[in-house]
């Protein structure tokens, strides 16, 4: 496989693939979500709840969030859950409630696609159609939205090295939409006081060996409601691109992630430190 | 959820679903593999190349670890590779010529099914279907093998968790297919003078927590040729049902895993020396 | 064990130990290493050579991160080396130089202890006595600095948990000797692209736990030149009490960790961009 | 550094040490334990309480373990605990027991090292020296029972690559005793429902790379006393040249890792057990 690669990595033992290599000169590629550009000086803000459970919780939530500065709203339809008896989510009627708050209030939307089958039909909802961690190496899924013309926001798998996640990029990108982002969500170690372990280091490696966008996701990379907003600004400081992270309007009843989810004033109050931080590493945010 | 669970499992802290966790006195399910009896007192050795690469290679691959005393040839059409530059496998040609040699030698085929769309298809043609590693997660898969009525062999994820391996198995009985045999394969940690590390443990945890059958694969699990005869006698010793090892008729040239494929002797020779572990834990192999 | 926390930790299974777990409205403690305090408003920067090497690359490098703004000056007499055969260190005639180079300078000393016996005399040269990772279990050695009346730098062990790295705290408080600043400096995962993997995640959640104050080592915690810059300033955006890196006069031919040493002049820069962020999150450098 | 290695390890990218590696032809170091030779055709057995707690537990436990055909008596004096307010051990006057039980019985001992300043006492009461997994990277503790004549056996760091175990072996060995046992107890992984994961893969490993003698310990390896007797067959399975298993005369009331004590009777009845494995792998036991 022929590799393109501008830096000088002595110390890195990694196979870039052809089409994530980064160029000489080369700016970051700019995915453009339905208007709201990632990859840019903005740190674009991602928030919503884990899963979409009916209409009230996802428009009370929209709405704060994106009054709070929020560009990107997330909420999952189809739900990957590790046993079969969780809730899997609405499903289509879930994609029904996106599509009206997303008519309603103007935001773009982002929402998981697990099966290959489905593609299609998310396409039709979904501003950005997400490949979940446990998905980040189903390669027919990864050529299916390959093959699509939305753009992807790819997780990392929780086990995956920055090779293999830069691979699985490539399955994307090899089927000809290079408009790829990105997302650093935690990985599994021994440590176990925190839901995974955050590898925010994988930000500057991505940014490094890639032109692609990178986000972060301090919700799933924490697990702790209270220890969302830290490594948020950490995240930013350390060169993220955005940032998304789950934000319910009563995290008490939440029928998914309830612990990691902010509260809306929460999240309000997050947005102001965050925009102290992007402005000291020479990024916005609003 | 309610759960089954028979074991007093003090220092397991572990949430057992329900069909797959262990009734009182009840034995182990014996899954059939077109009349293989897996999880019975025989221990079933399924053996073949990575993948299917071209008629001369199956066949004679086939013969010689069917004379060896193999029972489930194994060999993969759709091939989950890394990266999508690499040999994805011949697809249905592959199917076909499994099928051949199903039909020629008289042995039960696994293969494995990578998408929802091709479980049909690879029913068809396969005996016992494979769920790869890299898919213990995905969740419309299994729950399409689910309704198939072909046994399944789910493969442990590279980084699973013992529990989030049974609630993956929950999935396939969900849909009301019990026919499933767990497969340990390694696990991904920081060692890394092998490819993965085989955690033999998983067996006796598995057979401990649930009725299903657990056989391993050593040639993942190490993959170092020279080192697969060893692990899996010691896998024979933990009490396995099964082992599934890669052989090649000329593994220089295979097209995949080729450093961790056994030839066609050393596969014989083993099968003597296994058969000395298997009798001295009171089991049979031949 | 009594165990004394006023958080609550819901999601975080963990023992804290009865000294360094945190009293209600209990300020962090401030550790004092002859006159600069660490664990109060300012981020104290420690830096220097990995290993005393002489008397001019100690002087040039001291002299130049002193007026760059670090506090506190770093070098090893004694070396914990993987292997017998690499450099382990000037040994006394090291501890000599760096008190040379404390009287010349007017600066504080860290320096690593490996060995019981060796206590007394590294005390006698040192202002803050270093346990390193890989020591962080040798319990002999955790009473013995707990004896001493030296101010402890203790750093986590690659691959310990959080849970771990108290209970190793409290061993050296319950010797009487609670001047102990906790330090993250990277944990052994499955990711080979970095060193080590920055667990920034650590700092708020040491925080959450106890009293004592903590600081991070972006050097070993990512072995790459390049990525210290950008790391720092995630670690002071998390709330990191200090940052404690590598930095050489001239890289290229240091003895021991070259390739993740700043250079002067990068050090230099990095400084001015600390102390955005620390402003940023209401701290100050300088 | 110079290095020797006879076997061709393509994937194996491995720095071994100058004498631990093994030379053309050269069988494996047999080392000699006051009597008891390990590393030959015999696979030895090392069993006896985690810590000597009292006379009856000791002679009792020692009794029916060497009745049983133990050859070597395991039993801590000095023990490192996570936390320094368990259970630290007699000191001294387990020592003194340790002897007693020796010249009563006839049976070699081996106890843990933890401070280098204790290595000359230990040294007059054990036959065989222990430095235990917090320890395997205490470089002046490894020289100093280096320059000891007494034999050592040499745990395996719970975070430790092969690299590292084999680096640390040669600390030893480096200063002129070549009387050296490796010991395989489990490594430290993300799975939870054993204490570690024993890692039997380095096994095969470290005999390929040295010619060093390779116990195990499924004790610590496993956590689980039902566990013990299945992974200590997996061990034998694959060719450790001894297992080192901790047995309670009353496990009940142990003041450590009673979950993982084999009862009397239990190790007893394994001992048969092992003797079948070890014949079909041409070695013997008893």
């Amino acid at each position: 496989m022929e590799t393109i690669s501008c830096n000088k990595l002595e110390d890195v033992k990694i196979t870039i693939p052809k089409q994530v290599g980064k160029l000489e000169n080369q700016k970051t590629t700019i995915v453009n979500v339905s208007g709201i550009e990632v990859g840019g000086k903005e740190v674009v803000i991602f928030a919503g709840p884990c899963a979409v459970e009916n209409k009230e919780q996802l428009f009370e939530t929209a709405k704060s969030v994106k009054a709070s500065g929020a560009k990107i709203l997330r909420g999952g339809a189809f739900k990957p859950r590790s046993s079969p008896y969780s809730f899997q989510g609405l499903g289509k009627e879930g994609l029904e409630l996106l599509s009206q708050v997303n008519k309603a209030l103007d935001i773009p939307i982002v929402t998981e696609v697990m099966d290959t089958r489905q593609v299609e039909l998310v396409s039709e909802y979904a501003d950005l159609i997400q490949v979940g961690s446990r998905n980040m190496q189903n390669f027919p899924l990864l050529k299916e939205v390959g093959k699509s013309k939305k753009p992807v926001l790819l997780k990392r798998g929780m086990m995956a090295t920055i090779e293999e996640f830069l691979n699985a990029a490539e399955y994307i990108l090899s089927q000809g939409n290079n408009q790829v982002i990105l997302c650093e969500r935690g990985i599994r170690t021994f440590e176990t006081s925190t839901r995974n372990t955050l590898d925010l280091s994988a930000v500057p490696m991505l940014k490094h060996l890639t032109h692609l966008p990178v986000i972060v996701d301090p919700s799933h990379g924490t697990g702790l409601r209270w220890m969302v907003p830290i490594m948020a600004k950490a995240a930013v400081a350390a060169g993220a691109d955005g940032l998304i992270m789950e934000v319910h309007y009563k995290p008490e009843i939440a029928l998914c992630d309830g612990n990691q989810s902010l509260r809306l004033n929460e999240f309000s109050e997050l947005m102001v430190d965050l925009g102290k931080i992007a402005k000291a590493v020479g990024r916005t945010i609003l």
